[in-house]
């Protein structure tokens, strides 16, 4: 006897692109039945021979809906477009399609005002991760939180969950504010590499682990930064101060020209170490260097 | 009986900085007979009384040196002053006083023409991890080999040790390509805060907690851009191209004008990778932007 086919819940999905596809394919793996919507139809055509049912339109994908109704599509315009006209009326809506946290806030009032419940996720992995939760791959989400402990079952069949809050715009906030670090962080990578390009007896195998190594281990910084930040006070538990870190500054600079390296990728950050010292703090660790960014 | 005590190889120390002095301890502590010498002499008057025998000049520290003469000092022209009129011919000298890699290569010949063996190294630890090995603290060698093998144990005395190779910058370009890297990721990481900042309801610890275990897992990515950078296909084992990337940074950048942060750390590497994606290389990884920093 298989109950588990008849106890999941069913999932509509508006929206597949390539991320919705391959939540499509978790869903329907875990045994989920599934109806699906796309604006250009060929793209439900695979999905239906692996056994979902395609909705001709929004409106009718939504009527039917007795799970939750997920959106994946291409920004939170596309979103308005495709729920307008459709009868939102108790129904469950978790949003996975990225957004800045003020469209997820705004979009979460709209939703709620036409009588539904709304759920804002950001996902933290690449398509090829989504049901296949070795990879580690996860999705923050914010708002309801009664819809997101009542669909918890659904939501876990595409990745690993965080509930970051009921603040609606958290799950984007959490999401963008990660994706920024890493676009620092692969600044960084990109500039090393190009320092280590010219060599011809370094092996850059060895040297990305070395580096991945470096890197996770300073990441760890972000703990301190974060207590300063609370008690603000920017001097507690530093061991390697501004003052320091700028005076470093000048070898990383004169090596990036002696290795024909353009530095701009790290110039504006180390111009804000400098300001700082400048100021007078170069006791300091690194958190009054968010101050700068904020105009605090 | 205790045989560590007279087995141990001396070791002659020019610097008595921060860094100096925490090296100072190390030896004293694992049982190293030591000599040392600072510009300012009050430095060494504590590590007499912890055992050390201070020199009066370089001069007579290197003279009077059987074992590894370490210099610890503020930068490349203080380490030609203090052995400027030194007989260094037979000594072994390990140079971690912070140089560019050019600066090492020059200071090897230097040394070499003057009769001595020449190591360099780049330390890749703050004061306090220095003589603790379960900080993970490590410094990069490069040059003499030999001179690396036969003093190991008073290198091991310091930090972890990792040798990267004969040419004598490499150590020194190791150690400021992982600075560089790490000056980037705390940008990022300085970025991330000042997004979150403003909101009253997000606990502070628990994101830094989100955002280490996130640059972790994606340091990860340097040994597929180092793999694309050694074969030149960019577009090897792509998963999130350089197209994505680029669109996704609109939503970057409309949450940091949302909270009220200035963008500039982020947008000079937005715009390599929109340049790269202009070029015809959407499909691509970001082993094409470390090209562009290099003019390649």
């Amino acid at each position: 006897m298989d109950i588990t086919t008849t106890s999941k819940s069913p999932v509509t999905l508006l929206g597949l692109g390539a991320m919705g596809t391959a939540l499509a394919r978790a869903w329907l793996a875990a045994g989920h039945p599934l109806t699906v919507w796309n604006r250009t139809p060929e793209k439900a055509a695979p999905l239906v021979g692996e056994g979902a049912r395609a909705a001709a339109t929004p409106a009718e994908a939504v009527a039917s809906a007795t799970g939750p109704v997920v959106l994946c599509l291409l920004d939170d315009a596309s979103v308005g477009e495709a729920l307008d006209g459709t009868d939102l009326k108790g129904r469950a809506v978790v949003n996975l399609t990225t957004a800045t946290p003020a469209q997820a806030r705004r979009r979460a009032r709209w939703v709620e005002e036409r009588g539904a419940r709304f759920l804002d996720g950001g996902i933290m992995a690449v398509p090829p991760m989504i049901g296949r939760p070795e990879t580690g791959g996860y999705t923050f989400y914010s708002g309801d939180r009664v819809l997101f402990e009542r669909h918890r079952e659904v939501l876990e069949a595409a990745t690993g969950v965080k509930f970051v809050g009921e603040d609606h715009g958290h799950a984007a906030l959490h999401d963008i504010a990660l994706l920024s670090a890493m676009t620092g962080m692969f600044a960084g990578i990109a500039h090393a590499f190009a320092l280590v390009r010219p060599e011809r007896d370094l092996d850059e195998a060895g040297f990305a682990a070395l580096l991945a190594d470096w890197l996770g281990a300073m990441a760890g910084m972000t703990h301190g930064m974060a207590a300063q930040l609370v008690s603000g006070d920017y001097t507690e538990g530093v061991t390697s101060n501004l003052a320091m870190m700028a005076a470093g500054n000048d070898a990383l600079l004169a090596t990036a020209a002696e290795q024909s390296v353009d530095p701009r990728l790290l110039t504006p950050y180390m111009e804000l170490m400098r300001r700082r010292v400048a100021q007078g703090h170069g006791d300091e660790g690194l958190a009054g260097t968010v101050d700068l960014l904020t105009g605090g």
